[in-house]
């Protein structure tokens, strides 16, 4: 792993653990794209993937990141965490390119119930972000 | 990533790709435990995870292997496929022993959708399994 990859990790891991929204809009390439534990349709933009990612970090108690595989500028984090009452295990696959933002991101999760109630939270305040952004 | 790995790793690509129930049964140690996509609760033992792996294998259609990392013995498989006419991605956490053959195996997938379609149609097979294993 490079230096560079590894100061990126540990501002990434500080992002999710102080919930510092300001420095996660930092990391996110203009171009961005996610695809999110509920949906198949990806999430476009700097904008909209922040928003999300907020709504993710916020909604998730307990981050704790355990294994991570680095190859080049390509990242698996595994991590834990608990959606309410319920435990969670996932999954960053994280693409940066040489400025050191993310390009591309996936998230998974497992199980079923905890993606479920992830999905219930944050559903609801996304279509309202989506809405307000058109009008 | 050693010739050992490289040849487990190829052997698994073949085993799912073909289906080859007999060749995993070949690839996952005695006291496996593995973390399911739907449940929270560890799958444990040789005959209920290959049980349940062979019914997933046999649920998605189209496996693609993607990225792929692996550090030592611990590998993380980006795949695709699908679930009926539901798109699938999903992630493979595998840990080897020295033995080349998994210990732990943890699986990953969005989104809910496909999610749900897989547990509903691996969850009766699995009770049925147990069962008859109990009987």
């Amino acid at each position: 792993m490079t230096t560079e990859v590894e100061d990126f990790l540990n501002e990434w891991h500080r992002i999710v653990a102080e919930r510092d929204l300001d420095g996660l809009r930092r990391v996110l390439a203009p171009e961005i794209t996610m695809g999110a534990p509920p949906y198949w349709a990806r999430i476009e933009g700097h904008a909209r993937v922040h928003h999300l990612l907020g709504l993710i970090v916020n909604t998730i108690e307990g981050f704790t990141y355990h294994r991570e595989w680095v190859q080049g500028f390509e990242l698996a984090l595994e991590f834990t965490g608990r959606v309410g009452e319920l435990d969670v295990q996932g999954i960053d696959l994280i693409t940066l390119d040489d400025r050191l933002v993310i390009t591309r991101l996936d998230v998974m999760i497992r199980p079923m119930n905890a993606l479920e109630a992830l999905r219930d939270i944050i559903t609801p305040q996304m279509v309202a972000f989506l809405q307000a952004e058109e009008s």
